[in-house]
């Protein structure tokens, strides 16, 4: 294929793992309509289909969705575009790894060298020209048999990122650099301290590399994952029975921490705005503010009086809070949730607990 | 009539001024639907009815509310075994002064010796006899041409009601004394000083006084008012027009607090558990508990964890609450409301901003 037919970075795929149902953004996200194919940003796009729209200019069609069956219909239905083999159903969930080496293995099979990027389907990073440019890079270096991530510069100390060591510089590239340690999310006095040292970045769970070099990494450690994976894509009917073997594991304890172990992983440092949409302390950042409030949703059905944190008004009601700070207001036409921003992590416990109730239905 | 055929107090009459529109319990009270007319306590009754209730078999059908002319109809249907003269429709609010003075005088012409009690129809007392025996005592004092009060024992500092100063007793009577003075909402600190004291009691509002006594005093300092409630019960079609030209001012500023310091008001001490269901702090009071949350509605669908506050669910979803202290969430078809207690008495600040946006529709 010419440059000019397929203008992205040549033999490039992107790998889209949209699986989980955002928990800690109930009662917004449900299992039955998670996060990502939810507008939660007010932009007008789902999270996945402003994933897709991101990558497409260096991947075009070569994009690969990996979701829960339950999902495939809606995730075509966002991405038209897209040829519907491509959207691979998981018959249930078995975590990252298992989802991106089946994309993977997929890929490989088509062509052994082609270089693939993982990208989680619920991010935001609103300048998509410096996050293609990073993964452009990612794509050089990882032609040269590396995993490579990109490490997001840091604004804060957060503790809800694990963080990237940045090693010795990789020559030959304009700023890649070799992996010394991926280090999990850290409380806040080692965030601090990560963040003097200069040496740290945020471990945004990106991933580039090519499709054999991951499988065969995989392999190193996780030998029966990658041959499953593998003999998947050579048998597409063999899923159903294979699936259920598959260890459910992360990528990042998978393969990127013991490959950087073995000096294996570079990262290339992104330097854009970039955020992780998990929670509702984290989706305030992005939302439009009525003075000090975060609001999503029919802005005219919020009154925040001498009030501060994140009103969501999806419900078709008028949302009035009060002399409050730091509240969460969710409002829905069948669920309301009021929380703190310092609890906003725990909101899994509502759903466990109205689960324990049986209110599956809300779940 | 004999005592066999009405069991009451002889020639007492129960007046239930009905009005306002309960703007601190937003959203639940409206201006259409105020809190009176509502089950505010899950006890089965509205306000209303369980305030008739409490006088009847003192006062049986010998009762009158006075409630504004758009909730006549439901005040007719909440008591339907009131004559419907007996329900006096306000063409407008015009504070309790003008309410009662209109009862006492419609009763004052059919019997000049005739006692009222005057008993608002949004406080919740729950043990009846012991507020009966209370009336009963102040009825008789009464009828020695004093206007009585009940004076709460206080069982806090409480700040937001008036107090009563009790003065020397009553020969003659079981516990009845003089009133000494009525006192406004004190601060805390002053609040602590009168129950140090033990002379002062709370004002909950409740007037026993024959109904010519009543409007005798008036005319001494308002002698329009009283001159314009005898012309209207002397002929009620004039009620339309003389109404407007009626004072707006509360009874205890009209005629209690002028009566005390001529020596004309007496005290009757109540020792019964009595609650003013003003704002969410005190109708949280009244309410059953799931742990230390307040719930009123449907308790079903309340999840509260590691919360205290009041939450109603009266919107017909869940209401999950998570890590939030002293919270109050009331949700409601069209409208939740999310403040703390320390803010319950300012809710009327919502109702007021949302009127300034053109939300007339919900106050």
């Amino acid at each position: 294929m010419s440059s000019e037919a397929d203008p992205g970075a040549a033999g490039f795929w992107a790998v889209i793992p949209a699986g989980g149902s955002g928990t800690r953004l109930w009662p917004l996200s449900r299992a039955g309509y998670p996060k990502f194919l939810q507008d939660l940003t007010g932009d007008g796009h789902s999270l996945l289909r402003a994933t897709f729209e991101r990558v497409r200019p260096l991947s075009a069609e070569r994009t690969i969705v990996v979701t829960g069956a339950a999902h495939v219909a809606a995730v075509r239905a966002q991405l038209p575009e897209l040829p519907p083999e491509r959207v691979l159903a998981e018959p249930s969930p078995r975590d990252s790894m298992a989802a991106i080496a089946w994309a993977a293995a997929v890929v490989e099979r088509g062509d052994p060298d082609a270089v693939i990027g993982s990208f989680a389907a619920d991010h935001v990073i609103p300048d998509a020209e410096a996050f293609r440019a990073c993964v452009s890079q990612a794509v050089d270096v990882a032609r040269e048999g590396l995993v490579v991530t990109i490490g997001v510069e840091p604004t804060h100390p957060a503790t809800g990122f694990g963080y990237i060591q940045v090693g010795h510089r990789l020559p030959g590239h304009a700023s890649a650099a070799r992996v010394r340690q991926f280090v999990e999310k850290p409380d806040e006095a080692r965030a601090r301290a990560y963040l003097a040292t200069g040496e740290f970045r945020w471990n945004a769970g990106m991933f580039v590399v090519r499709a054999g070099t991951l499988l065969d990494l995989l392999a190193q450690w996780h030998p029966v994952l990658a041959a499953t994976a593998r003999a998947i894509a050579a048998e597409p009917d063999g899923l159903a029975e294979r699936w259920t073997t598959m260890e459910r594991i992360a990528i990042d304890h998978a393969i990127a921490e013991p490959a950087a172990d073995i000096g294996r992983v570079a990262v290339v440092p992104g330097d854009f705005e970039w955020h992780d949409v998990g929670n509702f302390a984290t989706l305030a950042e992005l939302l439009p503010h009525q003075g000090p409030m975060a609001v999503l949703g029919d802005a005219e059905a919020v009154l925040a009086l001498e009030s501060t944190g994140v009103v969501a008004a999806r419900g078709g009601r008028v949302v009035a809070v009060l002399g409050i700070e730091d509240v969460i207001v969710v409002d829905t036409p069948d669920a309301v949730l009021v929380t703190t921003r310092a609890r906003a992590q725990d909101v899994r416990a509502v759903v466990e607990a109205l689960g324990a109730r049986g209110h599956d239905d809300l779940g």
